[in-house]
């Protein structure tokens, strides 16, 4: 069987999964492209022939979309989330699944209601094969009970557009969701520490920033978000646990020997380093649909988490002070107690 | 457009490339497979909806087969392989080519007398990420004109079936492939040296050995093959030039830290350490054919030299003596001169 | 010349020196041991062709002792280094200076009185050619303006004597007086951060423990202390700066292959990780003594540094909050401007 | 007790060790010196507070001579380690022992009527941290039986005066000696191949060389040798076994990540790469003569060794043929059977 998807938003990243679902993943066919602008989604529609429709109404609606793919503004994302519970079709929604916590809350309740799970969000970093590699490590006990997770973030460059708030909401809010998953843990509490900043970034930008974090378990967590880091796109994470640490490996890269130095390319570019993870995520995500499966990912209860949890952060920083995360009680559904 | 293959051979080497082409790889299809054993051909046949034929013929003739991957046993491989020529269809043929240098000339020659290539032999290597680096890093004149190079090839263990002559002929046949590739060079004389053997080893199989090789413009090649190292799959390139080297790097692997080591795992499994070259192996090949494009992988020329070569290896070894490659001169079909 | 040294406490570190000073360090000689116990001095004193006198206050005394060195108990460090700084003899006292700020200041105001720099402290860290590379690379503009350091500190185990207290006091006052030298810089304020604590620790201990510390320019370090980490001694330090990063080493050792894992070693002693650096400490203490130069090693002031700040991190962690460090204006006598 | 030392030979390495048995090594004195050159010998002496003598046979015959360094031009070794032995004084030779088989020869047999070991020549590879970790390896059996040894021997540069011989006789010597002491075998035969010539070079030089080697037990060595690869001097060496394999490390280096780039310095001088071999091979050199022990270092049977393989290796080259080294049989008094 193979898996119909309409796509909501051809923006740079709903045209990359449009290729993906066509080129590189198997079992999918793009049949339907929505944008905000309706030339942008003729174009995108047409080299894989689907239709372009008016909006995304129309998407989740159309006979021939099997499963919905959210690439919008993320301030769209929980109306087409919505419709498409309500539709009864799966939904892959590119983070956030919401800007607001109530919004994702909505969506949460749609889905309980609903009663089976139809709501994947798009953190692919779980699909990574160094973290799946961690989080094998962790769960098998070799570095016993984790106690501290280091983490830093880095990007060469962002433009002017990249504002302060973006660090914890667009960047941080990857090791948000990662980490919660790699330590089966809940973050509780956030602190934002500030270096002086760099002299190479936008006036507007306070960057680098170090974020602090607190699991229900008592596991602490630092994270340096440094966008304007020149040497390249760098993700590091190292996690210490009572007998040992794991740490992520840098990718695979030949080594060079040349004037005295040995060498290794380090990446410019976060879709160099998380290709395979973002094949992977679709691969495993049509696979389950076409099996007739629930989705494995990160739930709308994960991408509510997220949105909590980095809305907390940029409050911690504005406040200059550590910040509970006022989140509610996990329902039994996304495997909580309450 | 779908490119419907037609597939001879179905053992384990052949499942895993119908699997390839079934759920890895998109814009392919199985349609037909055969096999020795008719019941392994329909057992494989069947999940992917093909239908099993009676034989490689029937195959190669198939209206709905477009292209031809020959993944039987090796000294059937010319037999389909100039089949497949005759109907003009591309034909992906697992390596050897063909097990005598004189079944790969006809090859050649059929494939000239076609005029325009259709054969592409299963060197995989040439697609791993880092041989590619590697390749890029020659190209670009870093390390300067190469002088040597040191390889090796190491698994932990093969089965009793494992037989001394194939140390060069299934063995080091891959690292021959890919540093003529690499080095745009010819191989044109062997020696084998021989180290006291391994006592973890069946008692026939003389393991390991030293390769030595020198190339037309005069590189040196040592390469160690060694089948039953014990501690992993594990394969090593470096190449030495006027002005630096490169080497290829370790797949990427989670750092461990417990009981006073640092630690990474080496794996155990060619498989798993060429799953991602075999991906894009076949992602080529399927695209060029979809586009009707001639296929730009190792050639019926590679294959034939390959044959040369790996032969001239094992007479080498048998005679203790430097044995010169006697390789016809490349035609300018293939890129040569003649 | 050779530089006759007197050693004011015989015990373990106290021992280790006199044996650096005897068989590895050339240009000196121990020629007078004191400790608490007597009979302890006499067995150190003997093999080296010592005296074991009295009291430090003889040590410093005596008339064929050129330079003291103090190894003797914390609390009784000013008092030994008074007595020096009184008879003028260049005195080396490993960490801490004094226990209190007062003490260390007392000891600032007697050099500054003397009008010539006779103390060096003994933080050893300054010597390690890791950190040496670390501090070039940052002076040669490699990694532009320093915004960030992270740190571990970890040892496999400590013994039940090990307080709390004393990971600021005895642990992290390496990387705080490493770090002001690293970056040539002074640290303003400092706060601490209670992971969950290791299962692997005695009752009473805090461990482990994430120091935070703030610049005077504005850099922010964080620093694991974990002294109970099981898997071994292991020191990591980065410094990220507007251009990139510098790293730590660790220490060279074989890479081994074997079942299915490559792995080095982790030290597991911090005296083989920095006994190169405690050799150089000494060797260069030795050589401008006997050149008749003031000592150029971590001052009276660095040690009151250490101490206040140390002290600071203590304060931080039972306040739970951030502490400013009260540190009075640097002397012109020492670099400063006051 | 301090050792006092004659050396024989002012030039950069007699001068080298003299200030690394005044600087560096406790224990020695220089108490005379010699040089061809009269005013060399007098300016390397009298820093040292050391007499200039007239010539070898004075220094061995001094007084105040308690042990020998043969720091002087090859061809006069044998001359005045026979007079050291004649005069039953410990004497250090730089390599080589001799220049000829003949001469080592008689070395060795004045030494065993002698009847007690006074010789140590000067391979320093031996006292290197990574090759002792290694054979700590080797014989712990954590690789199992060594089947083969992969070596790199690489300068950047070399003057106009190194030739084509010395490949073997001055750079391959170091891996002859290490590799007999790391594997306790015995080398019986050297093959030489040749690649292209590198282009950096003098034109008289061949340059690269590969060196194989066999050795009493089977185990295969290969060696390449390339004094003008330009970026580094850069020694590598790995010993596969029947288990897993062990390999030396590279020198511990910052990292550092700029510009794309991950990188850590190659050293471009050998001095500063053995630089702790050769401060340990004098301290454990001097400590035993100070404890009335015999040298436990390479022997003159080692140095003899050496000669004799260096020179197979020569003829190899030469011969363009597999050359067997024809080499006495091992007497008991240096650990033999005969």
């Amino acid at each position: 069987m193979t898996v119909r998807v309409g796509v909501i938003g051809a923006g740079w990243i709903g045209q990359e999964h449009i290729r993906r679902l066509t080129e590189t993943v198997t079992g999918a066919r793009i049949t339907a492209v929505t944008d905000i602008d309706p030339g942008r989604a003729a174009e995108a529609a047409e080299p894989v022939g689907a239709r372009a429709l008016s909006d995304g109404a129309a998407v989740v609606a159309a006979d021939d979309v099997d499963a919905v793919l959210v690439t919008s503004w993320g301030p769209t994302h929980a109306e087409h989330v919505l419709n498409a519970i309500a539709a009864g079709k799966p939904v892959f929604c590119e983070k956030p699944l919401a800007t607001t916590a109530e919004d994702c809350l909505r969506i949460v309740e749609a889905e309980r209601a609903h009663g089976r799970r139809l709501v994947q969000v798009g953190f692919m970093r779980r699909y990574d094969a160094g973290y799946r590699q961690m989080k094998q490590v962790i769960e098998a006990g070799t570095i016993g009970e984790p106690l501290i997770v280091h983490c830093a973030h880095r990007n060469p460059t962002v433009p002017e557009s990249y504002g302060t708030d973006m660090a914890a909401l667009d960047s941080a809010v990857h090791e948000i969701d990662v980490l919660r998953w790699l330590l089966d843990d809940e973050i509780v509490s956030a602190q934002v520490v500030l270096p002086r900043p760099t002299s190479n970034r936008s006036e507007h930008l306070r960057d680098p920033q170090i974020m602090l974090f607190e699991t229900a378990k008592g596991v602490r967590i630092d994270l340096e978000v440094f966008v304007n880091c020149q040497y390249g796109y760098d993700i590091q994470c190292e996690t210490v646990g009572e007998e040992g640490l794991v740490r992520l490996p840098d990718p695979a890269a030949v080594g060079v020997r040349t004037a005295g130095r040995h060498s290794t390319e380090v990446l410019t570019d976060w879709v160099g380093r998380f290709r395979d993870a973002f094949d992977t995520e679709f691969r495993e995500w049509i696979a389950g649909i076409a099996a007739g499966n629930e989705p494995t990912g990160p739930s709308a209860w994960d991408g509510y988490a997220a949105t909590v949890i980095s809305n907390a952060t940029v409050e911690a920083r504005r406040s200059a002070a550590v910040t509970t995360v006022d989140m509610k009680p996990r329902p039994a559904f996304y495997g909580g107690q309450a």
